[in-house]
């Protein structure tokens, strides 16, 4: 869409600069319209396509402008024709923050000149085209810095004066003049597409990043006793050994007392118990307070110390909800519903009530205090050293005030990353992302087979959502225990382990339930947890010898390894001639890293199958032999052609790198 | 894209009410975010679908929002949810003219209690809700007019007068409560999607439309006569009897004497050749004025008097540029680009050169008279009576200005239909039908396979471009010959014109030459007619024997009398087992006229296949027969099911108009 002040201002009626004869529509990526930004990470190219075009048979000149908005000046970046009329740039996000891009547009005099010049054919015809074209490179001069405008007005001096159609044409399409000339194009009647459009660059782990989830209070040493930061701080180098790089913490604050709940969520807990993490506040303070027995705000800064000493960053839980008993609801009853029979509105969802919840109203006249006090929230722990949130429910909290919040703290820590807990409708969860999430919970959890999965991840990697919706595959959370996990033991925690860790760039786990394949459900049917954490204390061993920890300490050192595995972009499905197995390629732009992976998605059976691979796409020889390492393993296969057997057990898989053959010997093959 | 306050402001960092909830996102109709209008006709509802969503668990209210440009109010119609968080309303469009659209949604407090009490069960939960009930239909009442707000405070008495839980469920769920709150629902915190999407109201014909084209030079009764407007008067019952209701002449204006084309586009014209009539202007005036050899304007407005009187209207040729000769060249040299030797820049496509016609130039420092002078032109036209004008090659002229003449004619003369006679690149084809023009010549003369007609077709309309672009396809022009037509003789020629009458609702041919089955090139590759009227008179026998003229008037009067002919949208293709055989069927929105087309592309051989049809879709008992009347023949086929068999003779075609059963008795069958 062209907003040029000709073509705006014609739909008004009113016309400032009729001059302006290019046009500039569809410009991608854009999201609804430019109306929300797109996302990249630092050292991420943009590269931005439109269609540009003008009256006529003239030449266009086309570029890409942009500009972090800390910088006052625009860069420029030319676009090449790519055919039917479109265009495609790029630049390289530098640094985290905000860019915008925009395209311009314009008829480029000199170049139509010259295409035409080629095309020329009657010598007298030549001869004043020649005198048109001097004229033109003397423009270009008056447009020039000393110096070039001294070498054009000497090219245009050697068009007017050279002797011959043979000489014309020498000058005239000489690359050199081309160069010099499309230095100096006039622009007075460009056209710029009326909109201003936003990237907000983010650090990379916000593209490639490996949760853990664990509840603090678990991390206790000895049984029954509450977990503490400094039984964490222990548990740092066990995390770290399996390749973890976010360790993200249930909530961390005082837990209410009124209306608490009891282990499998009863309603009427013993006295000793210690009630959900989500219900927050109490006598002991709020959102901004440490619940006692986890320590102190130094015991947690000194945590958040030593986990970033390992390269692991803690994720708090922004739960913005309050206990009866949070001082958010004596303080500041305003930011609560009433019920008409005096008390405070507890959230529910008829005939469901969770009397422990009191939700904000976000529609409370007091709203800009309100607003305020969340924000601060973040900024507190911003300033405790925090730098990844994890957001419970951001879907009912009103979007407007995320959109404020999040635009705001990431205008001055743009290196601050929220992930979006939003378990709802496919509309909603995008619109979180839109809005400024930097990730996004999925439906993962629940896409088990080979076409759901198939589907599901073409539309995450392909579509032009991914512009701005970055998802985090979870196999399992404290709320969700799947079926498949429940009844497919052992292979079923391979599999889903996996999937999420090759299929999609950032993921996580709840542990140690997942690792030590903790899998019994409250009752048949439920997908909760029996004995949940999110009621009581936990004791887990982490050294039980069936543990998973190996083989997610090999799987994310594989995730370290392969910069394929690390973006989602390129994600591309591959036909297996077995429903039960799915297999995927993933590759970097270059080519140089293309990783192949094949699931066994069936956690009872053996399983096999051709595997479909055009290996002539990428580049390999199709009459020699390539290799295919498996990284699990450490097997390596030579595979030949497009077409070849694979085998797996149940729950298992392969996690090839394509190795190339570089060099044949007579008895000896190397690849790198 | 949801631009309220609140969002929009939060972009910039001030938010002005944060208590709007609502977003609205991806309204449709919509192009390029609303820069172009979309494209109605008087009659036609315009239907509107958006999502709206809220955070939370709230439920919605959502309205259309409309309202002509000529009224001051917006008037609203209800949107119903249709799933996935989308929303769908209609309006009709009564009047031609812009009418501007949005959507407008809100969280109903009044509806969300009532959803939830519905799912209420406790009697004391009950009590309190009933309670907040009543202060719901208390505020409503307050918004409301006074008979509405009695009777809404007559209720919430009723409601908190009720004595039991039973009673508080009667009242709480009446419909005829819920419809009353509706009235008056609370929408200080509505969300207004950020735009006014608008859509230009045509005349019917904008829609379905039946183009003749002619020289009015060579409707001249006696051989070598010059014809005149006269002359067509005689020619309209030609005309109107094959059933056309536009009559569209080439240029009827003063044609340059300088560098005249001779006949079959010599460069050495003899001293009577008549020259081009897209070559325009003489001493004897411009765009203006008329060529004198065919007659006066007080000729040319009877003319258009007695077209119309017939049901046709007279279509002009909108071709803006130049004879040497033309008065606009030694008047205003300003509006013309000079060559170095002094002489003005004639239009060329190097190595070609077009001398004899000089290109107006759009960058001209005097654009302002320039655009002024030209749309002079078209008011001039439409003085005289003219509702329709065929534009030659606008995509030589500058986007802008078309953008703002034909806004600005449009917005004064709302009848006016412009059809753009752009045969150039696909994405300046859209732009020229965005910017305004009411219908756009297609690439159909070169889709004549059934792949390439459906493929392009299905792209025409079903594509989201149709709200936009209207197709007016033709099989012939005075440029283009087909080598279909060339070769393929009589059955290519019913073939094409089948083809185009019953794929598009608007189709036009060029004759005589199309009836007269012309068909001779100027040399073999060529598209050109030999002895092409655009460089000389030629004299039709219209009554020749072997004219297609009762064919065409067949068609045409089916299309006449069937609906589902006159619009596009409806397009679906049927399956035939044999490539040479095309079929498809259009359909009115409410089935009951369904036409099924089966064209035999083959000019030389009988073709014959099976046609799958889905008959249960259309409402028919697939156990009884169906009738397909085949209204090209006469002939009445029985169809069982949805695969019958169809045969044809070359180049001929079925349009069967199915005709329910209404009733069996025991020996006959009754249809509709």
């Amino acid at each position: 869409m062209d907003l040029s002040p000709a073509t705006a201002a014609a739909a008004t009626g009113t016309v400032l600069e009729g001059r302006v004869r290019a046009v500039i529509e569809t410009v991608r990526p854009e999201v609804d319209g430019g109306r929300f930004p797109v996302k990249r990470v630092v050292g991420e190219r943009v590269t931005v396509e439109a269609d540009a075009f003008a009256d006529g048979h003239d030449t266009l000149a086309c570029v890409l402008r942009y500009r972090h908005e800390a910088d006052a000046d625009w860069s420029e970046a030319a676009m090449r024709p790519i055919g039917n009329d479109r265009w495609r740039g790029a630049f390289e996000a530098q640094k985290p923050g905000r860019y915008r891009y925009t395209v311009s547009a314009w008829v480029d005099h000199f170049l139509s000149w010259r295409h035409d010049f080629a095309r020329r054919e009657e010598s007298e015809d030549i001869a004043v085209a020649a005198r048109a074209g001097a004229a033109l490179i003397r423009e270009a001069a008056g447009r020039a810095e000393a110096a070039d405008a001294a070498r054009l007005r000497g090219w245009a001096g050697d068009l007017e004066g050279a002797a011959d159609t043979q000489a014309r044409r020498r000058v005239a399409l000489d690359e050199e003049l081309a160069a010099l000339a499309g230095r100096w194009p006039d622009r007075r009647f460009a056209a710029t597409y009326g909109r201003e459009l936003a990237v907000v660059v983010d650090p990379e782990r916000a593209r490639f990043s490996t949760w853990y989830e664990m509840f603090p209070r678990s991390a206790g040493s000895r049984p029954g006793r509450h977990g503490t930061f400094r039984d964490c701080e222990k548990r740092l180098d066990y995390i770290a050994s399996m390749g973890f790089d976010v360790l993200y913490f249930t909530p961390i604050h005082p837990i209410g007392r009124s209306r608490r709940k009891g282990r499998n969520n009863a309603l009427d807990p013993a006295h000793d118990d210690v009630g959900s993490p989500w219900a927050i506040g109490s006598e002991a303070g709020g959102h901004k307070a440490i619940l006692p027995e986890l320590g102190t705000l130094e015991d947690f800064r000194r945590l958040v110390a030593r986990a970033r000493a390992r390269g692991i960053e803690i994720a708090l839980d922004l739960a913005f909800q309050c206990a009866p008993d949070h001082p958010y609801v004596s303080e500041h009853p305003e930011w609560f519903r009433q019920r008409p029979d005096g008390t405070v509105q507890y959230a529910e969802n008829p005939p469901k009530r969770y009397q422990d919840i009191y939700p904000f109203d976000f529609e409370s006249e007091a709203w800009p205090a309100l607003w305020e006090e969340l924000k601060s929230v973040i900024e507190y722990w911003i300033a405790q050293g925090v730098r990844i949130f994890r957001v419970d429910n951001p879907h009912t909290k009103s979007f407007a005030f995320w959109e404020w919040a999040i635009a705001d703290i990431k205008s001055r820590h743009p290196e601050v990353l929220l992930l979006s807990e939003a378990f709802t409708r496919p509309k909603v969860m995008h619109r979180l992302a839109k809005l400024g999430f930097s990730q996004s919970y999925t439906y993962f959890a629940w896409r088990n087979t080979k076409r759901e999965l198939t589907e599901y991840f073409t539309e995450l990697c392909g579509g032009e959502d991914r512009e701005y919706l970055r998802p985090n595959v979870w196999p399992n959370t404290p709320d969700i225990l799947t079926e498949y996990l429940q009844h497919g033991g052992r292979p079923a925690f391979c599999a889903r382990l996996l999937l999420a860790a090759t299929l999609a760039a950032s993921y996580g786990i709840y542990g140690p339930a997942f690792e030590l394949l903790e899998r019994a459900p409250r009752e048949p049917g439920s997908e909760e947890y029996l004995d949940s954490e999110k009621y009581q204390i936990r004791e887990w061993d982490i050294d039980r010898p069936e543990s998973l920890r190996e083989f997610i300490a090999r799987v994310n050192a594989i995730r370290r390894d392969n910069p394929a595995l690390q973006r989602d972009w390129s994600l591309a499905f591959l036909g297996v001639d077995n429903d039960l197995l799915i297999a995927y390629r993933k590759a970097t732009d270059d080519l140089s890293n293309v990783v192949i992976t094949v699931v066994n998605l069936d956690p009872y059976h053996r399983q096999a199958g051709w595997l479909e691979f055009d290996a002539a796409a990428f580049g390999l020889d199709t009459r020699a032999s390539y290799q295919m390492h498996d990284l699990v393993s450490g097997a390596r296969y030579l595979w030949h052609g497009s077409r070849n057997f694979v085998e797996l057990a149940p729950g298992m898989g392969h996690v090839f790198r394509l190795r190339r053959r570089v060099r044949t010997e007579r008895d000896f093959d190397y690849f790198m």
